[in-house]
């Protein structure tokens, strides 16, 4: 079915200047704010269909050309190789990224070199859909057990999910599975919204923003925090009266605390009952107790799960070595019985993370109980195959491919530091 | 004391190419061997002393140049920069590279950004130590407890160590300080082998190796297994019969094991009665209870003290964040209870972290049992201030700085892709 040998990969380094919404162009010049950014990989083939691959991961501005800088140190993996040898030993081929001999000392698997592996990977799994004609989510539900399993890299992970347990967890799967299909082609993926209540937004701003959510049919809304408690008091006070009593509300932290303080400042929010506090701490802190927790591999998470140490788990379509290592960590979390809310927002992770999560819910947890994928109204009119949300839910994606691939009119303007939006911003910076 | 203004920070892509050495030159085709490699960081200021800080971290070759880009990254954080107030306020100084809004997330504290910082760092300490006229050990030594603890980013730490908790140490510390350092300077720190027993030597090798080692006086060895069980248990019995049953054996399988496969095959081992198991799994699995671990951060270490799950602890003088995030690390260990056996090796691993090991000794764990710290034989000749060996110990260092320093024509000669000897070998490759 796969066709072509890989004849160029080309990466860029690509920025949207959002540090200057909301807080001056001063934001710019001392580079504190985020510039939402991505490391944008695009595959080309010797096949005559013309079909490319694009991945990417998120970033937020400096530090995007260290990413690509290794982008390119992995591209000798990936040059010339047939797609059909690549798709046909998944696992092997992950392996070959994840464990180059030399490359491997700057990770193993965390860091620069581990986001550049998922934006090589998701450009992978973008062409490997569009040439089989589906989006990724339903490549993923139509795959047998066994191949969807060789995709996986399950070292160090055995202790907790061997291979033939992941498998017992598909078959399982296989049942009910039209169905279910069929309710999310109706119904969609329930998400939350992150977009009403940024830190830097000011309180008439988080109440109008509010206010348009819940006409538009929101439920569940996210809030961050850990800057500064009596701030924290008074916006959570204020959206916990906005949205009532039994609407859901969460708590992002952004890893801003220590344990003791964590658990202090907590203790003040809880009056607003926040259904989680994501991040509390270091991402790198397993016995730290976070409720919910954005992690950069599988192993991290293995042991979140084994020590019990999250209510909730986020994964991430781009910090997490794409699809493959997100399969290995949506099975452990079923293993365990442990609800996954995807991390989304930034550039692209929508697009990407619903996809991973439709497929939970049809082929692995088959639940939606406690269960939501996050949304952040941002930056979607760059990208070719935008996600689309009805009813405060997630609508499946219907184009082949991963829904990774950026307007080419986008990807020149906001290249860094030669495209046109940023040749502007930059002499602007120097007048 | 300190002074100038750090006008120039140039970094360099080193590379020495021992992926050809014993393995024949079809290795470096393939690059699948490593090619011991630094990111290496010269800071030069306005002063009129004309001192340069100099520092690296360790690579393997590939993904060097993803460090040197990192590197660049942080720059604008370093350069202009006062020493008196990066080094007068060190803690926030560390804390401005660690948490760079935009580069952080590429880490936090992890990766490729991590081992720049690190690289950056020991520049900066090493600059200080030569304009105090003293090597590093002795500027830690006699720094003021108070002073030192500056230096130390107690983040995502203080719920084990808190500040007041490492002043008290440092204070017990100071009692029989001057007998330390003169036991130091007159035996010097103990120290183990590993040039003996790499997985790729043939018996032969090994057999010569080690008996020249045990005529030299080393009564500590480590031996290299994971790769075959058969040859492991050979090698071992081998060893083992040469250094006689009371000396040290030490086992590294270089996160080569999931945990199961671990257990077991350490127990076809534990009758050669290894001292330690180094690194059976992924360095991630905390509780995967590593007997000695890598690691790339203070916080993953903390856990490890936390979950008990590591007997000795192994410090890296270029994978942590410089001296500053080693300090917290050696103050937890004393804390615990647990010895500290450095890691070393590489290009420079030795040169730096006997430093660390010898103020560790003098002021902090005041202990010998148990405590060694690894050295290997390797390009110590590329440094301008070599580490020294006397009956298998470690001599303090008596040149000011942190013996970071490289022989200026072995950087030129060795730069990658530029320098000499790599256009002679491309050349030769490319034919």
């Amino acid at each position: 079915m796969v066709r072509g040998r890989i004849s160029r990969l080309s990466v860029h380094d690509v920025r949207f200047p959002t540090s200057l919404e909301g807080h001056g162009s001063d934001a710019m010049v001392s580079h504190t704010d985020p510039d939402y950014s991505a490391a944008y990989v695009v595959l080309e083939t010797d096949a005559e269909d013309g079909l490319k691959g694009c991945g990417l991961t998120f970033t937020l501005g400096k530090g995007t050309e260290v990413v690509v800088c290794a982008v390119n140190a992995l591209a000798p993996h990936v040059l010339s190789k047939d797609l059909g040898d690549i798709v046909g030993d998944f696992r092997g081929f992950y392996r070959q990224l994840t464990s180059d001999g030399q490359l491997r000392w700057i990770g193993p698997e965390k860091g620069a070199v581990h986001l550049a592996t998922a934006a090589v990977l998701n450009a992978v799994w973008d062409l490997w859909a569009k040439q089989e004609g589906k989006p990724l989510w339903k490549l993923l539900v139509d795959m047998d057990p066994r191949t969807l399993l060789s995709c996986i890299d399950f070292r160090y992970i055995t202790d907790v999910l061997t291979e033939e347990e992941a498998y017992e967890i598909l078959q399982k799967g296989q049942v009910g599975k039209k169905e279910r299909e069929e309710q999310m082609r109706t119904q969609g993926y329930p998400a939350y919204t992150t977009s009403c209540a940024w830190l830097g937004y000011p309180d008439a701003t988080l109440t109008q923003l509010c206010s348009e959510a819940l006409k538009d049919g929101w439920t569940r809304f996210k809030v961050k925090v850990g800057a500064d408690l009596q701030d924290d008091i008074r916006r959570c006070r204020l959206i916990r009266h906005m949205i009532g009593p039994e609407k859901t509300l969460m708590m992002d932290a952004n890893q801003r605390w220590d344990v003791p303080e964590a658990v202090e400042w907590m203790a003040k929010l809880a009056e607003f009952k926040p259904l989680w506090i994501e991040e509390p701490t270091s991402p790198d802190d397993i016995l730290g107790h976070a409720a919910i927790s954005k992690c950069h591999n599988r192993v991290i998470f293995k042991q979140l799960l084994q020590a019990k140490a999250l209510q909730f788990l986020q994964i991430d379509s781009c910090r997490l070595g794409s699809v493959n290592e997100n399969l290995s960590v949506l099975l452990m979390a079923k293993k365990f019985g442990i609800p996954v809310c995807p991390h989304a927002g930034g550039v692209g992770l929508c697009e990407l993370v619903q996809h991973l999560i439709i497929f939970d819910f049809i082929s692995v947890s088959a639940s939606l109980k406690d269960r939501m994928c996050e949304y952040v109204d941002h930056l979607h009119e760059h990208f070719k195959y935008p996600v689309v949300i009805r009813k405060a839910c997630y609508m499946p994606p219907q184009d082949a491919g991963y829904s990774t691939e950026m307007k080419e009119e986008s990807v020149r303007q906001h290249q860094y530091p030669d495209g046109e939006v940023w040749k502007e911003l930059l002499a602007a910076q120097g007048n």
